[in-house]
């Protein structure tokens, strides 16, 4: 038995989460799918970040062992040939038998992307929240930066998720602004961080558009944090907006 | 009766390209619609550029004349009303009754987008042309610039096209490559010129990729430029990674 450490880039659209699910497809699914295939078994297949229904990911990171002997880069062409090409396998290297993609993580980076301008980018349309009317970016990212260090986030996870424990430590909280070309820019929102909760990363974007309405200062997000209560955040921003951009090892793995 | 000239984007994915066909959908058809919705009467609808079925556009160019009066911005948000989400006015601006967006262009600029890895990116496989391997791109970049200036361009155009001159000026045409995020980069050829043949774009970037595959030298498109043979040229490269980005009227119209 060989363990692989894969790479994947997903259009998330059309699925119901990495995880697999009792009815719909799973990103999670259509590897194990294109596994039981190629290795004439059952492949269980572990992932880094457990992204929701329609969320989409650039460097999501998975594992698994299989009883074929294949080359990394065989195999991902082995599962690329596999996959629907919504789902592809950037890179595939092998790895130590104990390497956990999620217990090993270090830190992940998400970004939610928000399209703002009048007429939403048809382009965009599957991959950015639409939010028309004036935006104060320096506010969302001066609130956005109040979130680095470690705090506990429980106002900014999703109501009945059972954890052990909702503190995180984040290491960057950034809004950035990158022009558009049809009438609008693209703001970006990323943070890194040791885990994240439940819809965290949705709910600090909802949060971070309201102080960019103007509806709440920056200084808000602070009190926010502090009251542990979801009902004071803002709304769960839609799922299309949010991408797994990279998963860090800290170290060559495997 | 007033006249507007609109700003387009469109995925044109799901279309049989911007102009009315006899079956399927276009662009033309679906503001045409639109518009006769709106003005209570069939409204005719003059395009820049016919992008062809599959072509995207990110600021195509039309003009139209209303009984209705309507505010330019009120026009365009009862426009983006009626259309599909894929197809967004992203400006409109009252015009000059004589305003024709085809005749009065001074140029137009057109990008046609390959993805270069070995996996295809799955957020640009509606939206680049797919080529793994090896491509030289300061050998695409050297060919594509021999193109710049007045030429005859009968070996880029389509067989079987009618048109009165195959002459047309080039004041731009470079490749440039963005680096990609997932295990591949994206090249863009862009182009500007006073007008443009049938495929002549698509075909341009097929000849392109065999001069960046190494299958012929950079000045061997001088040679297929000569020949005016469009059996010397490469192939018609996919619908999907053409866009016309800009319509040029070099002075403020209407």
């Amino acid at each position: 038995m060989a363990t692989f450490r894969i790479t994947l880039a997903y259009d998330g659209g059309a699925y119901v989460g990495w995880q697999r699910q009792a009815s719909g497809t799973s990103v999670q699914g259509l590897l194990e799918d294109a596994l039981r295939d190629l290795d004439g078994r059952d492949v269980a297949v572990t992932g880094a970040g457990r992204t929701d229904a329609g969320v989409h990911a650039l460097g999501q990171v998975a594992s698994f062992a299989i009883a074929r002997t294949i080359a990394a880069d065989a195999l991902a062409r082995a599962l690329n040939a596999r996959l629907p090409d919504s789902v592809r396998v950037v890179d595939a290297v092998e790895a130590a038998p104990a390497f956990h993609p999620r217990f090993d993580a270090r830190s992940k980076t998400y970004r939610y992307r928000i399209w703002n301008g009048t007429a939403m980018d048809p382009f965009e349309r599957a991959y950015a929240w639409h939010v028309s009317g004036a935006l104060d970016v320096a506010a969302m990212d001066a609130a956005a930066r109040r979130l680095e260090g470690r705090h506990d986030f429980a106002a900014f996870q999703a109501t009945g998720s059972d954890t052990k424990t909702t503190v995180r430590v984040i290491t960057s909280s950034r809004v950035v602004v990158t022009e558009g070309t049809t009438g609008g820019r693209l703001i970006a929102y990323e943070i890194t961080g040791d885990g994240f909760l439940r819809h965290m990363v949705r709910t600090i974007a909802g949060t971070l558009v309201e102080i960019g309405r103007g509806r709440r200062p920056a200084t808000a997000i602070v009190d926010v944090l502090a009251s542990r209560d979801r009902g004071q955040a803002g709304p769960t921003a839609p799922a299309c907006g949010l991408f797994l951009v990279s998963v860090d090892y800290g170290r060559p793995c495997g």
